[in-house]
């Protein structure tokens, strides 16, 4: 029997996480079991972080790229007495209404920093982290008080390392020199379809040192020293991240399964945990079983955590006396409802009335933003001059300036809304991300976890449609739209004006819980009389019919509501009374009440035409089954943007014809 | 004056594209200046290709990933005199009906080998074509008869490396010895924010040692004998694949503009052009002017290169004559209508009675149809054993091996739908990639390209509902159907049972221009009775009302289809007589004619309720302002499928209800 108390609470992690999965007869023991006594000597003598207090600001944060190895977190997060993580969750294990869900899931489960599972991701996601805690860190640190001080831990696998996205990633944490930051790599040479030699034969560490980083290596990823001695290594090169990599043997210490993919991803068998204990020396192999000198052994460690968190408010008293205005600059980032205000703001919702293209009103506001939010941190993926992004005066994030509000993600847009999340995660500051529509394909994975965890990052996407003209079909997005509109707790905003503009991103800094994403237009569009903070709603009536129900509804969105209002001028020509609706978020729109929504499209109206420069899936709610649609047939074309609207019959001689034919 | 002929050939390219970009008013003239000499060099001296022949099938396969560029490709093809590129079409850029758009496109310009214009795209899908000829090679070739021997070269710029595809494709690239690929970096230091070293800093020739690559650099991009001589090298390295960093200068040429981001992707300016042309002593300031002298240099070269295929035509013939088994595989491989037969082939539509997931019915499709196509090929994203994507006995593609059609792709799911662009734009082969459903998120922008090339690419996307169980809501695809429905050119099969997958992977693999999804189950299905080769119309009436015009009309795809059958049956115990329609590919329902629409879903049925595990997005059209919905109104969670069905209400009952609701 293994009496050592290091090793048993070491071993504590692997019985429970491969009870939780045999109980749950659905799960990912191999992880667990490699990586436990790397998780263990970071969270019992190196990371900084207080069970007691799981959002404490200034905590280490950890996030568990490799999210299949959930079962190792919540034995972590249980024995470290996280929130009210009892054994019974782990009993629970991937059952419904538990808080042991098969992944990871952020907001749910106290202690969990990231939604993971989708491979790369929590690599991503905490170089965003780390690029807060940088920003943080030279916005309020002073002399002897370094209020925001704190490293980012992730764990990945092969897996995480395969994804392009950390690629794209470590190679900006490189860049930025983001020293904070400390990647474990478990490096156990398996992958679910055998040996890692059939994809996956490159140096690891080679390329992580072209990106830059500190490279270590613990040969042993059982032996707590050699661990240990590479965590404080990584934590005292201040010019650079650094990579650890951890020769692990997936689900070590079950005799029938160690070093094999079948260790991966399904439950050992009851024998084979058996098993298991007896070469763990482990004293019971009643399911669950943790021996009470195990528990106290956590305990005790958790009540030296909790001291420096102590240490800290103390620090922190000291700070906010001797620099009041700081604390005052605190209080207002860590403000959730600071945006809220800007409803009222005149300034804010005051426009030229000249034409003008949405991104170019998106840009304008966003340096409204800046002064309004000092908390307003973002950038574009290399495209900040066309996506009219950069925050004027504010600096640029970079290793020189941390304190720069611009960040400049490079071509990586993936990476990009990853580290938007992380940033998120981090708290303290409200990001943006940004580059061309069409290009929402790439940040997809990543906008989906944003919408998963409830962040409110906003995703600004400027050349929405063919209004792209030249640069053709493959910078033309025509399906976006319903890509990101299907996608739950996710509002898409394609405004029609600056008014529209200025609602989506009031809407997009004044939300908590649900991430926003601005199409905007490369082209001028006018200012619509009708436009107006109604736009809050989703869909409104922008231009009444005469009657009260009228001869037939037009709704659009975005630059094509001023051709829906020329073909309701044109149509009542020949006596048609027709009432235009503008459709600049269908996310909210569907959240108004059905009182609402029959006001707007009274149902008793059949003849409806939907006109949007996109694809025409998702309108059919609103359109029928004796409606038309003015939209796109297939993919752009490359020719200047008036021909391409007029080819694709987006005119009023074609809208008017639509209506007719109904 | 410049006299060298080669000089002025290169300078020819340059000012082509610059007069091209200024006429368009639109354009990147920065990449062609800098590359010019590069692809002269490469074209002229190095490259296997017959202009007179662009679909040659040994030829040498040039792909430009940085597409913006298509200025510098244009002017090229114009030069060689590819296909009917006139100088007309030069003057014509990214003009509505050009051969010239804005970014290059595959079919829509002779001699262009891919679309591209996403960063890194052309990249991963160069991995694929030298994978594509390192297979084609291993099966076809004898001794003396490499009728199977080309290269594939790649050019991309800091963008394409900053892009995660790249990595994933390249890491495989190394893994895989592919030597036939030779990749050039032109490395210019800039991007569109400015300098590289805002955010990439990385050591790049470095990675690409760290992947497997020979990596050699051109310290002076004009210098044609040094560009030379590193083709030569890489050319001579047997074992890996090739990267040369390329430096040269973006926008070189242009006093005003060379090494700044404004050479990027705007025109230069007429006086700019000017100088221009004076600087590299051009001999007159005409707009689209080339002296004759160039165009006879670049016509003595391009007889030359006719010379290369004749041999290797000889060389085939022979070849023929000593092995025609192999011709007449060869004749196999090359046959686009060899699927079709698979129609009247009984054993393909035979199945067992028992349930069954249609991931492992899709699983005995491949294998029979890796027997009834040769040339069949295809894998997975390191799920195979879950995809059941592997061909059994078929071997595996590695470096020891390149005759194996199991392809292994590691966990790179992006670099693999590209890379399946490549095998398929390559020529020869049919393929298909797999992965989760979920995971379609990454695919998505390579999907695309799938589309607008017109590559029929099969997607074999398992696990595709709440259905994924106990993995929870990262891995339970919602959004993923919607998404992929609304793309144009795009089919997406959610079979219902046996006879519906079957249906699904014979339009996949007898189609010719349109790629194919198919989003299969994890769980077991039962074979509906009422299935059929009806399927192929993407909607059919999979169990009628004994009335002419039904009560009401239950529409559903995959698992739901067996769920709207058994409410039927309920409904019809309280005298409710119902229509079920299996929607099994909503893509190929919309190309039907009204006339068939109207007979499954005939305009006066109202009572309409869409059945489906996922986002109701996209169903409008068909529910009208009248039905009403049985599907996922958010994310799913983790619990045992069966508990998730009931939970988010996929039960009989509330089905039943919500009919009566209506």
């Amino acid at each position: 029997m293994n009496t050592n108390i290091d090793s048993m609470s070491v071993n504590a992690l692997r019985v429970l996480s491969a009870d939780a999965v045999q109980k749950a007869n659905s799960g990912h023991p191999g992880l667990p079991l490699g990586s436990a006594a790397v998780t263990y000597e970071l969270w019992a003598k190196h990371m900084k972080h207080n069970p007691k207090n799981p959002q404490w600001a200034n905590r280490d944060r950890f996030v568990l790229s490799a999210g299949h190895g959930s079962a190792l977190l919540y034995s972590l997060l249980h024995m470290f007495g996280y929130g009210n993580l009892s054994i019974e969750e782990i009993k629970n294990f991937r059952q419904w209404g538990s808080l042991t869900p098969g992944h990871p899931e952020y907001k749910h489960t106290v202690g969990v920093e990231a939604t993971t599972g989708p491979l790369g991701a929590g690599m991503a996601m905490s170089v965003g982290m780390a690029m807060a805690e940088a920003h943080l860190a030279a916005k309020f640190n002073k002399e002897n008080y370094d209020v925001v001080d704190h490293y980012t831990y992730v764990l990945g696998g092969d897996g995480c390392m395969m994804e392009g996205i950390s690629s794209e990633a470590f190679s900006l944490a490189g860049t930025l020199g983001l020293s904070k930051l400390i990647v474990f790599y478990d490096s156990n040479n398996i992958s679910i379809e055998g040996s890692t030699d059939i994809a996956f034969t490159e140096n690891v560490q080679k390329r992580f040192e072209a990106f830059g980083f500190q490279t270590l290596v613990v040969e042993d990823g059982n032996n707590l020293e050699e661990i240990g001695a590479a965590i404080e290594a990584a934590k005292a090169d201040k010019t650079r991240p650094s990579m650890i990599t951890v020769k692990t043997q997936i689900g070590f210490g079950c005799p029938a399964k160690q070093g094999k993919a079948a260790a991966h991803g399904e439950p050992l068998g009851a024998d084979n945990v058996d098993d298991m204990k007896d070469c763990l020396g482990w004293p019971s192999k009643e399911p669950f079983f943790v021996p009470e000198e195990v528990y106290a052994n956590y305990n005790a460690i958790v009540e030296k955590l909790a001291g420096e968190e102590e240490e800290w408010n103390k620090l922190f008293a000291d700070y906010s006396a001797k620099y009041p205005e700081m604390k005052e600059l605190w209080d207002q980032y860590y403000d959730e409802n600071a945006a809220e205000k800007i409803l009222d703001n005149e300034d804010f919702w005051t426009f030229s009335d000249k034409p003008d293209a949405t991104r170019n009103i998106s840009g304008a506001l966003i340096n409204k933003l800046k002064d309004l939010l000092p908390n307003f941190i973002g950038g574009s993926a290399d495209l900040a001059p066309s996506n009219k992004t950069e925050m004027k005066g504010a600096g640029d994030f970079s290793k020189e300036d941390y304190a720069g509000r611009n960040l400049h993600f490079g071509v990586r847009e993936l990476a990009m809304a990853a580290i938007g999340n992380g940033i998120a995660l981090h708290g303290g500051l409200k990001a943006y991300v940004s580059t061309f529509f069409v290009f929402a394909d790439y940040v997809k994975p990543m906008a989906r976890l944003s919408a998963l965890m409830g962040l409110p990052l906003t995703y600004v996407l400027t050349h929405d449609s063919i209004g792209v003209g030249e640069d053709g079909p493959t910078h033309e997005p025509i399906e976006q739209l319903a890509m990101l509109r299907a996608m739950p707790n996710f509002s898409v905003f394609r405004p029609a004006d600056a008014t529209e503009t200025a609602v989506a991103w009031y809407y997009a800094v004044s939300n908590k819980t649900t991430p926003t994403a601005l199409a905007l237009t490369r082209q001028n569009l006018p200012k619509l009389a009708g436009a107006s903070k109604e736009a809050l709603k989703g869909g409104y009536v922008i231009e009444d019919s005469a009657k009260e129900v009228p001869d037939a509804i037009l709704m659009a969105s975005g630059s094509e509501v001023e051709l829906a209002i020329r073909a309701k001028e044109e149509l009542a020509k020949d006596g048609m009374d027709v009432r235009v609706v503008s459709m600049p978020c269908m996310d909210l729109y569907e959240k108004q009440s059905d009182e609402y929504k029959e006001s707007v499209m009274p149902k008793a109206v059949r003849k409806r035409v939907a006109i949007e420069a996109g694809a025409d899936f998702g309108w059919g709610k609103y359109v029928g089954l004796d409606g038309a649609y003015v939209t796109m047939k297939g993919f752009g074309a490359s020719a200047p943007a008036n021909i391409l609207f007029e080819k694709f019959g987006f005119t009023v001689d074609n809208v008017v014809k639509t209506v007719k034919s109904l």
